[in-house]
């Protein structure tokens, strides 16, 4: 019998004794010898980095694991607080938040940049970059910073590294330039971002901006099992409701549920 | 060609031109004739219910629609901060919620009564239930409250509307006498909350215990859908974070994703 | 201490023996007197329905209440089976799926409705809609279907209802010239689908188009939860799972997890 | 003004220019120094791991990463199909699926062996768990395999690297007892597979049994990202859901949604 579409994964097969994972033998070749940000890689790239890039993703990731009681995390914990018997249901709740306001200003600013042309000269596409946002009222993605200081130390570290290790090209050229043309054009400091610096090195490592708010997804997953274990340990979920809700509703309390 | 297990659900079907849910033409039998309550009904018990059937099911979902800012609420508005593009997420994030400690206390209550021998003298079965239960330092499902007061109103409506309707039948008398015995044993008072009454009504239905939570489910997502509405008009996200951050973490603000 | 921003939802709110839901006494005015469609109504307008606005508002979400095998309805069943203890979550898995491609084509033809001008001729709007889709290569929401009948008989059966119940107003009629222009520009057949007489309608009940896939999600969680019931008496997802992988992959069943 | 229980997250805080994890400076001691395993292992446990530690950790999560088409991919491809906006979404919706029966059987198995007596007789404990199971008719966590075959690959590995590693104490050792009992007791080849391997190293790296599924949680989630950018480049969701359609209800796709 003919049934035409496949359906087969590249990604993990196995036979009766061997799991392969990417083609690799799970037991033999990774399990003990390559460590977890190697395997995120070679799931994501088809092939084991080079020392270079092993450096490089796992600063990229390491960098997004953690960042305290952000909104994903406080719906995490209050997930579980109405539901402990499935932790994995209230890291599934943290990782919903992590959409076009977080994981996607990493994902719009990789668009930006895999997007312009990968010819040509830099700060005429920059400056292109930043007329046609300012022309739309668009928002250019992975710049800026709430709190005034001279510039994310996250940035620094990741430019610095990407410099070390080969990744400085066209993609992290260009994420400057816009800064330094949106600084001008705005009259306000818009300095590169961490989302804009981890786009910007994502793209030199050839991830598609369409997955690179995985690479926040499958870092804040780490987070938020800590947070859990933590909230386990130190509930904090009933001290956050009861915050939320003003003096003149406390009573509701009674009837919550 | 022969494929064993077959794979057909019950529930919805189709040709060219119709649409059956439960049997029934969708578009010449249930849309703009059958309301959404009794839609509800029909999806769970595969026939439409008589107008007592159709009066006490909705009431029971119709008591768990809405209640304020709860953890699960607040969960929604805090998904939706960092994912406006999804709404159905931020409401998935909400349901997540509904696990052991809310909804969780219908689907205990509900089996604490189903599982209760069918026949034999009501008091002696409560008693039992009482006694099993403090020796195994158990919490009784579907009693007590938070807040001193006589009664939940929601128990004394469920339960006056069972008695008009037909559903004052062995179940109910069960929770309202396991209340009673522990309150005796116990020496507080422990009168049948809402989850209780929702319990006992929706066993008299022959709803089983083991889709109780799903009543919850059901009618939250109504409710969960309009707290987003809410929170776009008026968002409180960013205060119910603020407020969830001590003094001292002011700081974070700047990294804070 | 002043604390400026109010966090204060219209939704809900009690006081120590009283439940109020958008202002109504839960216990005294809803629960047994207003089915759970209109409390929906209710929930999203902030007033009960008309006996016309019920029937209408019932229509639309019973539409969406159930529409058998979908993946949706399948990876919920999948996420029942891997976490048998959450039931909550499964629904919520299955939600998830309820976004741009199913629930979002409500919503963009809402959009596109209700950012219509507001008065002007409507054949001239309608050319305009379709040309401006036409130009951006945009498909227009709310129009076609996959398999060749005359019309979907949901449309029909829904603008009938409209027509009867004082709905069938500017939005319908907007909707019905989009589907003629397209048809003949195009040179397809292509009829307003269910998804755009929901939009249609749900836009003469001034239902912002930002809710409307709220209105297939609220409404596909009852239709989940029927699936879990059934998927929990007779278990299909094994059988989903084996017909997912290749003869190729058989093995794979020793590793599975 | 008095606000009694602080909320302080012990995981992450920052000031004007630093960032912290667990008290390590983000930018100067993490990234591009520590790998994402190893923050990890930091994220749970407070401190960074030894050589050891890191080796074992790194090889734990490593084990859990990818298995291909499993309940759990498949319904993040089927919600990603449904719901392309939200990457973060769909894996939330595979994650959801870890639970009882999959990340679940690790966190029994850690907790069977965390809960046994700290001292006294191996063989005894061993005998005296399975005794218990026995009695109480409950399945053993940890053991067993579906296709016939000498052992696990990923157990043999496992308890290889904790020899070598310092690691394979008394819960490793509880671990072998038990499959051995158990073999014995029922007759049947029972050896410890890989989901009681990586709950006997867990204990021995004194990760509470509590967390354990998060093991899996955190580590499935890198390899539903990879899943997720194979199912951007090869859609297989649609040929998943025709597979799981009985021919009957081939006519259903007309109405799909």
């Amino acid at each position: 019998m003919s049934r035409k579409p496949r359906i087969k994964s590249g990604l993990g097969h196995s036979t009766a004794d061997k799991i392969f994972v990417r083609g690799y033998d799970l037991t033999e070749e990774l399990i003990g010898k390559v460590p977890l940000g190697d395997v995120a890689f070679l799931e994501l790239k088809d092939r084991l980095p080079t020392p270079q890039e092993s450096v490089m993703f796992n600063a990229l990731v390491v960098t997004l694991v953690e960042h305290g009681l952000t909104p994903s995390t406080i719906a995490a914990r209050l997930t579980y607080f109405g539901a402990p018997e499935a932790l994995q249901a209230a890291v599934a709740a943290g990782l919903l938040g992590m959409g076009d306001r977080f994981g996607g200003s990493i994902e719009q600013a990789a668009r930006t940049l895999q997007e312009a042309p990968s010819a040509g000269d830099l700060e005429k596409i920059a400056g292109q970059i930043v007329d046609s946002h300012r022309a739309a009222k668009r928002i250019i993605p992975g710049l800026g910073h709430p709190v005034h200081k001279p510039a994310d130390p996250r940035t620094t570290r990741l430019f610095a590294l990407a410099a070390e290790n080969g990744f400085a090209g066209r993609h992290v050229e260009l994420m400057g330039l816009i800064a330094d043309r949106a600084t001008e054009a705005y009259g306000l400091d818009l300095p590169v971002n961490a989302t804009g610096a981890i786009a910007a090195v994502a793209s030199e490592m050839e991830i598609s901006w369409r997955i690179c708010r995985g690479l926040a997804v499958m870092a804040r997953a780490i987070g938020l099992v800590a947070h859990l274990q933590e909230e386990m340990e130190e509930p904090m979920a009933p001290e956050i409701w009861s915050r939320a809700e003003d003096e003149a509703s406390a009573e509701m309390s009674s009837h919550r549920d």
